[in-house]
């Protein structure tokens, strides 16, 4: 190693640590131990302008162990991002541009939200995949693949590998080859509470290898060179996902190397005075020798200024071109735009409609995906019973990368994780399960939501509705559990006319979002309409006087105005609401949520799963909701046993009204 | 294969597809496919006694591919089980004996709740472990193997090996290195969506091969000779765990065999008749030929009666020994008691006690764990962290299964179900993670409390007094979630006398229980009160009159008893709820509810969580709580940003009272 890669090494080692201690809160371990290959990363392959951050062909970066933040932050500044010493001191401070893990679109140099294990390798398996399909697209469109062929790197610790959302996110890696994946695995041996060898006994590259991934192994994560010719021959595997694991020492240089007290607790003021003795550098804590880093920005841009030049040249050209599938893509890679006006309006059901709600569903996402090639997706295998199938779309595979229906085998969480990543590149992602199984999904939902990346997730079987699967298949506390996480949006239509103005609402704006939806066949409600679900809720059939409200949602709304007429020939005038959306509904000023819920007026809320999410709108007594697991049963014995019927509905209604 | 044989294994085929087609629903792709594996493991290997499905010692029979549900009951029924025609012609009908996927307390000789995919595998492993675990224990106490020697059996398919879980779970198994567990792995090429090509592409033997794990490969699933000698080949492997992978091709014989139309549509009319014309059988729909029934009875009988009438004699001996571990034993396999009192009004706090609240937790754990052998757990990496290790007791390791601290590594997910599977022994097994990382475990914390097995999932790092780590380690939404689980009871405790309470309610109950506690450090509560958790919620510091009631859970229940200090400066005297179970509290009578929370008072609540728990209690304008993501950053200048201060809040109270 030179002595100029030896001293860029050490400033971010000690800038690293320093900015930790400074905080007295951080993670030295990966620091220490991983700085040279971040080095050897950054400075030989990552194809990136420091400049301009969202360049669309950017080879990607993934610090999946996101404890390893400080070595991020101090790389990121030291390759010239917009992040500066000022930054670097407020590490983990409040509203800094360095917090305590990375997070996207604080960040400049940040490609994803990382932290809880396993997340960003899985989250970059999506955008690994989304390069190979915008890559097709262009060719496919401009005869020439220039425009896209980004890298996508990882870099993860032993937690990274432990979680199984990292192995369904491997399995599906390798399954569809993608060559450009490369993931650096810092291998130290330690973990947060001991030795690995307490917990693990695997032969990790072998595992690796059974997946159809290429493998590499470098012994001594100081050897630069080393690091880079595996770097380099992963490179030229194409037709696989390429792992090299690097042995490391944790803290390396730190009193505690090599254990695992130097995980997570600061060094010392001894440990730092003594590292930067051993290196033989005499700055303060945070500051940098200027050279140090003027060296490192220039090795980057001497590497990667060119190839950026050529890029934006040829994308001029591009843009000159008046065809309207390359003005699309131009006008998708300039702002994310995906070049789709739905209209709700447009489209005129006839009243006596009836379907299986997932199966209108399946002809309105047809449409749409008909009309943008910027939306495609997959199940975990329930593709069928979902039925989210492109029917006139081939399937993504290794042969194919313009296929647009995804097979994610039965891994929701990697599913998820992966809709993210290709949520990343501003592609209209969304993935289906049952509604029960999002729960298999709520650590990368949650991501989604911190993100805010606009992923579409879809959930059939959507209550006790389903019937003869059982409470295990049957979700009660789901849709609960989806609208609490903030940021996120749920949907759940009563009718194809709301299934119609929920995608209108999620293709007009960028929210994550949850769409749940009957596998049951429903009737059009008479008075839903499409044009009103972005209020959230809305009236369905306006009474006055009103002598009460009843709120319903999804196959519930049919049920409701049932009993509303029930209740009308009994001389109550009941208003229904169809609650679409909680979180659309309570965006909406005052005065549009009191002309739909009048004060002073009983509510009864209907909806067959946790009283918890309507709080808001009523008092329990007056909630028809089901806080138990379910039976397996026909529907109807089930919707029956549980209180779901006209008649036991209308009893309570009643009693209320 | 002799006719014999042939005959109880097209019994078992007919009458799976049989109630399948009865019901109108379920999946005969399994039954026709696995119904020889069935028959070899029932009929050659599986140590059970029928008439007492309960036998502590019973080899354990897991179905992870939980839609097979009709394939087991009907093996069940025929090995004679205490399940009737009437029971296998009421399948998937509502309160059944024979639901849609197996569930456990439901079905005799359903050892596990299954359908979500891995769960079962994952599970079983856990029951493995626990096998070793008491296996240990017995040796030590009685110097003798003989009392607790079971095998844990599983049957999968494609769907769970692909579940990240599963995969966790085996990497754990291996470091374990469980052999008295066997996996059966039902290799049929199809899953739900179509060919397995479409979704894997790995060598699987070779992936559980380099997670340490024994491979058996058997290439005809009919030949009940070979899958037998490879599951005495398995279970002579004592090191290891083992997978036998078996080709089988699913819906064998019906018309759409080897596809996945068969996999989850009843068969039609003419495709029974086919089968029956196939194998030579004139029964009626449901209809068995006794003779075939009371062979395969006899195969069971003839090679298990005499183990298990040796077994009971040995155990009869033993249970003469008056030595009280021994007596403890007995007990504990008799009725699933662990032998502990544990009081909580034996602890004594001195009134200026502050502490970390995880320290304090530690400490009773550790106390609690001194006195009896029953109770063992772990962390997913985080011991360290959430302090949950038991100081004085040994690791769990493959050298050592008497250890009671389990390193599950970063594997929340597998973590859970194992604890569920140690739990469902009876075992109070606990595991501990992040409060934020409960939802990597939420499809099994649903499994636990769907079975109602007494799980203990330890939660630390409760909320964004976490700090620095930032908002994808500082919960929201997680208090919550939990809370809408049924049967699953939530303990959020203010201090160390509430840890205590908490504990004694736990160990005094059999529920799946969340105990969910600060990282922080906290003072004594004035006031609180050990003995009152049981009720859920309880009056801290009575106020007559009582002009309003503040609600506050865990270290929100410090900052609200300063805030009510402040209040009553200003001459408001509101008296202090401290709501530690919200479960436990719904629990209590009416009349009990409103002594603590009185009509017609105001009533605030603080908890810096998602406002949706707290619904039944005030409305949203009197929540201080919180519903959006956190920040990283000092805990202090957190926690003031969003408000939980005290000056902040008493800004707020003193606007409502």
């Amino acid at each position: 190693m030179n002595d100029n890669v030896k001293n860029i090494i050490n400033t971010i080692k000690l800038l690293g640590v320093d900015m930790i201690s400074n905080a007295k809160s951080g993670h030295p371990g990966i620091v220490l131990g991983a700085a040279p290959i971040m080095y050897t990363l950054f400075a030989n392959h990552l194809n990136i302008n420091p400049q301009n951050p969202n360049w669309f062909n950017r080879d990607r970066f993934i610090l999946s162990a996101g404890h390893g933040s400080a070595l991020l932050y101090a790389t990121l500044y030291a390759a010239g991002y917009d992040i500066d010493l000022e930054d670097i001191a407020h590490f983990r401070s409040i509203n800094s541009k360095t917090p305590g893990h990375p997070e996207y679109g604080i960040t400049p140099g940040v490609d994803v939200t990382t932290g809880p294990l396993g997340q960003g390798l899985a989250t970059a398996v999506g955008i690994a995949m989304g390069e190979r399909y915008l890559a097709n697209l262009v060719s496919k469109e401009i005869k020439n693949q220039k425009l896209i062929d980004y890298y996508t790197y990882v870099l993860c610790g032993d937690g990274d590998l432990m979680e199984g959302i990292s192995y369904e996110a491997a399995s599906i890696a390798g399954l569809y080859g993608l060559g450009k994946l490369i993931v650096l695995y810092d291998s130290n041996d330690v973990t947060l509470d001991g030795k690995k060898s307490k917990s693990v006994k695997e032969d990790l590259l072998k595992r690796f290898d059974a997946c159809n991934w290429h493998v590499e192994y470098v012994k001594d994560g100081d050897d630069v060179l080393a690091i880079n010719k595996a770097i380099t021959r992963a490179k030229r595997v194409t037709n696989k996902p390429s792992i090299i694991e690097i042995k490391t020492i944790i803290g390396k240089g730190s009193f505690n190397q090599g254990t695992n007290i130097v995980h997570g607790s600061p060094l010392s003021k001894d440990d730092l005075d003594n590292l930067r003795r051993m290196m033989k550098i005499d700055t303060k804590r945070l500051e940098v020798i200027e050279e140090d880093i003027d060296n490192f920005r220039k090795i980057i841009n001497d590497r990667v200024s060119k190839k950026y030049k050529l890029w934006y040249e040829y994308y001029s050209e591009v843009k000159k071109t008046e065809l309207s599938e390359i003005q699309r893509l131009i006008t998708f890679f300039d702002n994310g735009d995906i070049s789709l006006n739905f209209r709700s309006d447009n489209f005129k059901i006839a009243d006596n409609y009836v379907e299986e709600l997932r199966e209108s569903n399946s002809k309105i996402m047809n449409i749409i995906a008909s009309r943008t090639p910027f939306i495609l997706g997959g199940s975990a295998d329930l593709g069928s019973s979902c039925k989210t199938n492109l029917v006139k779309e081939d399937d993504f595979s290794r042969n194919n990368y313009g296929g647009r229906n995804i097979y994610y085998g039965v891994r929701e969480h990697a599913m998820a994780a992966i809709t993210n990543g290709l949520s990343l590149l501003n592609l209209r992602a969304y993935c289906s399960t049952f509604l029960s199984f999002s729960n298999y999904q709520l650590p990368s939902i949650r991501l989604a939501a911190l993100m805010k990346v606009p992923a579409i997730y879809i959930f059939t079987h959507d209550s006790i509705a389903v019937g003869e699967d059982g409470p295990t298949h049957q979700p009660i506390e789901q849709l609960l559990m989806l609208r609490s996480i903030p940021n996120l949006v749920v949907y759940r239509p009563a009718d194809i006319n709301e299934v119609i103005g929920s995608w209108e609402n999620i293709l007009n704006n960028n929210d994550p979002v949850a769409l749940v939806i009957s596998k049951n066949e429903l009737p059009i409600i008479k008075g839903s309409d499409a044009t009103k679900v972005k209020f959230g809720g809305y009236v369905i059939g306006e009474e006055k006087p009103c002598d009460g409200v009843i709120i319903a949602t999804g196959s519930e709304v049919n049920l409701a105005a049932k009993v509303i007429d029930d209740l009308k020939v009994r001389g109550k005038n009941v208003r229904l609401v169809s609650m679409v959306s909680i979180e659309l509904f309570k965006k909406q000023n005052l005065e549009y949520q009191k002309s739909v819920i009048p004060d002073n007026v009983k509510v009864v809320v209907i909806e067959a799963g946790s009283h918890y999410s309507w709080g808001d709108f009523t008092t329990e007594d007056k909630m028809i909701c089901l806080d138990r697991f379910g039976l397996s049963g026909h529907k109807d014995q089930v919707l029956d046993y549980f209180g779901f019927t006209e008649a036991k509905i209308l009893e309570k209604c009643l009693k209320i009204f």
